[in-house]
């Protein structure tokens, strides 16, 4: 069984909220990188003389009041005192191998753009949105393909999950604070009663909820102990469900088919014989 | 820009390449750690009392040769010599917190199920096929919702994503022993080519490369700077494009409507009159 299992990666989401993080370098790569760890809330500190700043890591040095900018080469040990992260994304492979040494040697997790092996962890291509985020890796095989099924996934997401994320993670929020504890059986009942939310509202109704239908969703639902609909609790669709696929693309094609075909049938038939 | 940003998480793909990880606990929510970290090809040493063990966790210490099993509760910091990452599932929220504080202290890299502020990774929802691994994080929201997008991702992904990646990677290694080197403008050009096949290809083509279609790809496409198409090196489609859906999704229904309407028409028209 296990030996199947192998040959790839443990995806994780980090946590950086207030830890520091050091960039060495500050071209095209390392400006992906810079994007990368602001969205988790850490503090920055970016080494790299300043003829080699991208115009976009220029931008967020000039923009973001947590990051810290240094004019300069990479001076030694004593720029990881109190680091929590590095990511190097220089030219200078050797330098780069040696500040990966330094890391491990003080159990600092680091990412040396381009060389493997100098890495305790890989990036991969990203979506976010909200609360929401997806990476897709492919273990080093094909960014490329990482990239175009990025895209597909892109297309294929309902186009408001990272709301409905959001509301339900506030929904949750509601109910602990009514119903607050760890695990038990009351612990049990939330989650089911949480899971049963999800499941039989719609991605988009989930979007939908604001204080007010919370409020009677909880009042209504829970303390019955069942899930009302949408409209039972004030709220009103505006659009056909995203995971439904509305009228076009369910009927459409079926309905011009009928037409096509009773129309052929119908020539045929009342065709004047010769 | 930046403070649009922040609310996340870091996704990484943690190597665990022969690391060690410990695994305190051996119940329902261990035994998913376990499936995660050998994917990742890690020694796991698992600490916890027999009778703790589910069924699953069971089955991979009798099946796997990576796996160390202690009968017992955990010990202390000499359980934590020579560790790389912990993971810990046990309903002891005390011991949870001082393992959590020994692993700091050493600064191994620490998850302790259900408590999020002794974590520094969260797991996500998963999907893998061979070389492909993607994550669906919702920072912790909503894991039911996160479950229901993955299997939505799952249904909209290319069958053969996971050979196809597997397949590129394989062109990819071959080209580098070709025109090997890193950097520079044959580097560029080899990223170029590659981009070049994989936009150039569908995703069901790719999968189909075998040995021989590789090394022609490669004489006649790399050496003379073009991308030929699948049949051109031998290659030969035995399914409809996964894209475009084949027959079955495109011209099923309008097919089946329209035989339903000429059926139809056909009854009318052809219908005794009274």
């Amino acid at each position: 069984m296990a030996s199947d299992l192998g040959g790839g990666s443990l995806l994780l989401a980090w946590q950086l909220k207030n830890k520091r993080v050091l960039i060495v370098g500050g071209g095209d790569v390392a400006s992906g990188r810079i994007e990368s760890v602001l969205v988790a809330d850490a503090f920055i500190t970016i080494i790299c003389p300043a003829s080699g700043l991208h115009p976009l890591t220029r931008k967020y040095i000039d923009s973001s009041d947590r990051i810290t900018y240094h004019d300069r080469l990479f001076a030694g040990s004593e720029d990881l005192v109190d680091v929590d992260m590095v990511l190097t994304a220089v030219d200078d492979v050797e330098k780069s191998r040696e500040i990966c040494d330094m890391c491990r040697a003080l159990r600092i997790p680091v990412n040396v753009a381009d060389i493997p092996p100098s890495c305790d962890f890989y990036f991969g291509s990203q979506i976010r949105d909200g609360p929401l985020q997806i990476m897709i890796s492919t273990n080093g095989q094909s960014p490329k393909l990482a990239n175009i099924i990025r895209k597909r996934i892109e297309r294929s997401l309902p186009a408001n999950a990272g709301d409905a994320i959001e509301k339900v993670g506030e929904l949750r929020s509601q109910l602990k604070e009514r119903a607050p504890g760890v695990g038990g059986d009351l612990g049990k009942r939330r989650m089911r009663w949480m899971i049963d939310v999800c499941t039989s509202w719609e991605m988009d109704e989930l979007a939908l909820l604001d204080d007010e239908m919370m409020q009677k969703l909880l009042d209504e639902g829970w303390e019955n102990n069942l899930v009302p609909k949408l409209e039972e609790v004030g709220g009103k669709r505006v659009q056909a469900p995203a995971g439904s696929g509305g009228f076009s693309s369910q009927l459409l094609l079926p309905a011009i088919g009928f037409i096509a075909g009773a129309t052929s049938m119908a020539l045929v038939l009342l065709a004047p014989r010769r």
